[in-house]
Order: C-alpha cells, then sequence, then structure tokens
C-alpha cells in the first residue's frame, strides 16, 4: 500500500527473499517486527548479524561452524572411516536425530543443477576429494531422491569409485508412517526392489 | 544440534517467534541467512531496525507511518464521515486492495479477547471514541468473523450508537469463488439471511 512504502515495504522486501516466505507470509512478518518492542527488534538484527559475523564453514566438512573444525570433525569418537555426504548443513541435523550415524559428514552447500547453471565447480567437490585418504573406507550419498540429487550423487559416485572406496546411498522406500495407497509407484517400485526378509 | 549451538541457534530461535514461523521454517531461514553475503545479512538486519526506528503510529488513525499523521488520515480525497474500524495494519491494505471504499480508517491493534487477558484498555479505543467528532457519521466494524472480532464489535456499537452514529458491519457469505460444499452451517445461514435479488 503506498502509505506504507519506504521501511516497512523493504523489510517485507527482505522477508519475502527467504524461501517458502511468500509476499504475504513477510508481510505477517514485517508487522510482527512492528509490534516487537525496540529489544526484541535489535536483538533480532542483532542476532543475523552474529550467526554471519561467528560463524563459518568448517575446514574439513564445510558445515558451519564458530570454531576452525567443527565438533563433529573435531571429535575422537566419531567413526573416521565413513563420510556421508549431504547436500545442506540442514541434513546432518536431520540425520544426527536419528542417533544411527557415527561416522562424518561432508555438506555439498547445493547440488548439481544444470537447469539453474549450477556444476560441480560451485558446490564444495574438491574439498570432499581431498579428504579421501586410505582411512575413508566408504561415501554415502545422502541426497535428496530427486533429479538434482541423483545427478550428483551419480557425479560423485564416478569420482570416487575409481580411488577404491565403496560408494553407497540412502535406501528407497516407503516413509514410515505413511499409507502405500499415497505412495507414487516409483517409490513402490523402489520398495518393491529393496525389499528384507522379515 | 549440538554442534551449531551459539549464534546460529540463537538465530533459530529469533526466527521461530514470528507467528505461522515453526522450528522448522526458522531453521531453514537460518540457514538462507548464512548462505547471504556479509552485505545482505547487514541489508536484512537494518530493514529490520530502519523500520522500527522511521515508522510509528499514525496520531489519529493508529497505522503506521513515517509521518506524524498517516496519507490517508491527511488525503483531502477521502471522505471523512465514515471510519471503518479493522484488528490491525494489514487489514487496511486488504481493503484497500479493492478500491471500494475512500473513507478514513481506525486501527485497534488487536481484539477484545478475554482467554488472553486482553481487554478494550490494551486497545486502540480511546483513540477511537477522541475521533467521533459531529463529521462522522458511520463506523464500519470490519472485524474478523470470529468470537473475538464479534465481541469487539458488540463492544465497540455499544459504546458509539449513543452518540447517534450510524453503526454498520461486514456482510456474511460465502466467499467468492468457494464452492458452497465446503461452506459452514453457520456462512450459509448468514448468506441465505443476507440473500439478494437478482
Amino acid at each position: 500500500m503506498q502509505q506504507n512504502a519506504g521501511p516497512l515495504e523493504n523489510l517485507i522486501d527482505q522477508f519475502a527473499r527467504f524461501p517458502g516466505v511468500g509476499r504475504k507470509g513477510a508481510t505477517r512478518m514485517a508487522y510482527e517486527v512492528m509490534g516487537m518492542t525496540n529489544e526484541q527488534a535489535v536483538a533480532l538484527a542483532k542476532a543475523i548479524e552474529s550467526a554471519k559475523t561467528q560463524l563459518h564453514r568448517c575446514r574439513v566438512c564445510q558445515d558451519y561452524t564458530p570454531t576452525e573444525v567443527c565438533k563433529i570433525c573435531a571429535s575422537q569418537k566419531r567413526d573416521r572411516s565413513i563420510i556421508c555426504v549431504v547436500e545442506g548443513p540442514r541434513d546432518i541435523q536431520s540425520i544426527e536425530r536419528t542417533h544411527e550415524y557415527n561416522g562424518l559428514y561432508h555438506v555439498l552447500h547445493g547440488l548439481i543443477s544444470p537447469m539453474d547453471g549450477i556444476g560441480a565447480e560451485q558446490l564444495c567437490v574438491k574439498e570432499l576429494l581431498a579428504r579421501l585418504n586410505e582411512t575413508v573406507k566408504e561415501v554415502i550419498m545422502a541426497t535428496s531422491p530427486t533429479v538434482e540429487g541423483e545427478a550428483t550423487a551419480m557425479y560423485l559416485a564416478k569420482l570416487i569409485k575409481p580411488l577404491g572406496i565403496k560408494t553407497t546411498r540412502l535406501a528407497y522406500g516407503l516413509p514410515v508412517g505413511s499409507s502405500l495407497e499415497y505412495a507414487d509407484e516409483t517409490t513402490i517400485f523402489h520398495a518393491m526392489q529393496g525389499r528384507g526378509e522379515l
């Protein structure tokens, strides 16, 4: 609305840049900021700047960390013979929550996507290859089961397999708690192919 | 995840305070900030602080404005005999988009909600009553058709009617483009009651 051009419109524009936040959501957020006390608004603004200034990528796995090497990479309790390759830092959190994996991670910071003009050179691929010494016995591709995720996994497998390192990928199948009725054919095909004995 | 405690967790907490933004959405937003350039992050932080420092409530209608009196209240083209009462500034934008209303507005900055401990004294009610001089012929209640919206409209109507000012409310009925099949009985009841000749 013309009346609010300026600071409010600018704030809405800023919020609307977030993925998954539409114009309506951004407007809602901007008005929420207007309803905050000055202290709350300053705390939010400061949190944004602090996260950017205090965190950077881990020298080894490329996850965000306040230290030079992140806690997982520095830990003596993690299995250093396995590296799980993920698209983004969020995926590490998802996998960690399962308490099932005790190896290391590597964050690509994206997926190969020719449609968006993103090639392997824009991802942290050379940083991954640099880590593949004789300690590493397996590299798990934990990219999403999408066209881009698959292409990236295939591309990396082609580079890693010749080094004599086992390359695996996460299993495809029915998501737990879902109904077969709502599963697409490709998922059912993979679930059928990967069926296990009871 | 323990590895990212500190600046990132703090930023996620800040984003999670926005209405409609869950923990997952906040995490996504925080990582989006991490992916920004420093300049972009600073621009976002600055936009938050600028909106808070440069905007305040219009002395008349209580909408946010960089000037003492907002554009609508200051405009000579608006009909000063009608005031449309809304819950929040966002609602002004929604009504303005219809290009159907040319009167003034009044923002309550909330609704009466005994459950949440919000009474009339926490809303901009006295500012509304102070505006009701002999120029004002009608006050339109444009609060939401919810329990709180209704209660607030009823409360205000009781205060305004004795002053000899016409008090109206927005019509209830079927939302345009919707299917009768999905409408609830109360809406259909109101749509039936308010039916108009073709």
